[in-house]
């Protein structure tokens, strides 16, 4: 078994842009040669995080912002703008909540998802961010 | 150090549903004769999630399900409904803030869990499905 | 590819008291002389959650308190309380929603976390425990 390191780099918008990094993943995966162990997915960062969904316009380009939005409002008290007196308080919530990274089983080469379901990065800050997120493969 | 992908299989209810995965997770760490490592849980599909909880009926029938309905109500408007003229847009943000994978190590062919914490499924679809969990194990 | 398991004990407060953990996974991947893989951890019991935020007074003692209390507030209903007649319902749902592992990359013996990124343990509970977290690592 080996370990091997990769990265993915995305120009985001932030705001709670939802990206698809699904194929970024299978080109690595093909590049890597590996047929069966993990990939381990973590941003670098705190106000951004992974998860999966189904990638269609309404849950990646409303349903999801408006969520959290609804859960950790932009404009709700935060100490942590006092701290460094910016605005991006909610973000870091959000994205403690989410979570950095995921852990997706290959088997065969290929990620063990549905047929509509997708890795997803949410980037929650309020400004564009260039983000680079690492994926950690192990197996054969 | 070896990979080994195993599945478990189960038919849910749907509607939040928490269902106990534990009990399948030690079988197959008994067949796979694993002593030291790590199990990667991941849920194929994006309306149901994995997470830990203590496995009594207050939380598993009861206290899981009301929260979920508390912040991402069945009956709120998602977008996600009006592109496939579904239900189930309430499932899939449930399903993307929990998450599909769990990792737990391995210690001595078992799993690291508290006493009373079991490793759990929700189902957040609005009806019953076959879901099934990928279990890949890297270890010795 | 070796396996090796630490371990972090840490004393808490409880009551959504936030923990950094970055120093203590520091000095184990020090002691294991791990260079590139990843590390599991995984908090044992089902009232904590891990994560990372950006460990500064405003988010680790305020804002994220805050956030757990508004989406599952200590004094709601919980059927779990019934069960045990106890107080814990919320602490219970907070330790699922977060989730009890947290798996990061090891790349040159340090883990890929940014700058203002720390790897936290957040204590649900109603009273002080004494908390085990497993690290499991893989790699070389």
């Amino acid at each position: 078994m080996s370990v091997q390191t990769h990265r993915i780099s995305v120009q985001t918008r932030g705001n709670s842009q939802v990206i698809d990094l699904t194929t970024e993943l299978i080109d690595i995966l093909r590049q890597a040669a590996l047929s069966d162990g993990i990939a381990v997915l973590f941003v670098v960062g705190s106000t951004a995080g992974l998860t999966t969904t189904e990638y269609e316009p309404g849950l990646a380009q409303h349903d999801l912002k408006a969520f959290f939005e609804k859960i950790a409002p932009e404009d709700d008290y935060y100490e942590h703008e006092n701290t460094w007196n910016d605005d991006n308080g909610h973000s870091h919530i959000r994205a403690s909540l989410l979570g950095p990274s995921l852990t997706v089983p290959i088997v065969g080469g290929r990620p063990t998802l549905g047929q509509w379901q997708q890795i997803v990065l949410i980037d929650f800050d309020t400004r564009p961010r260039e983000r680079e997120i690492v994926v950690q493969l192990l197996g054969d």
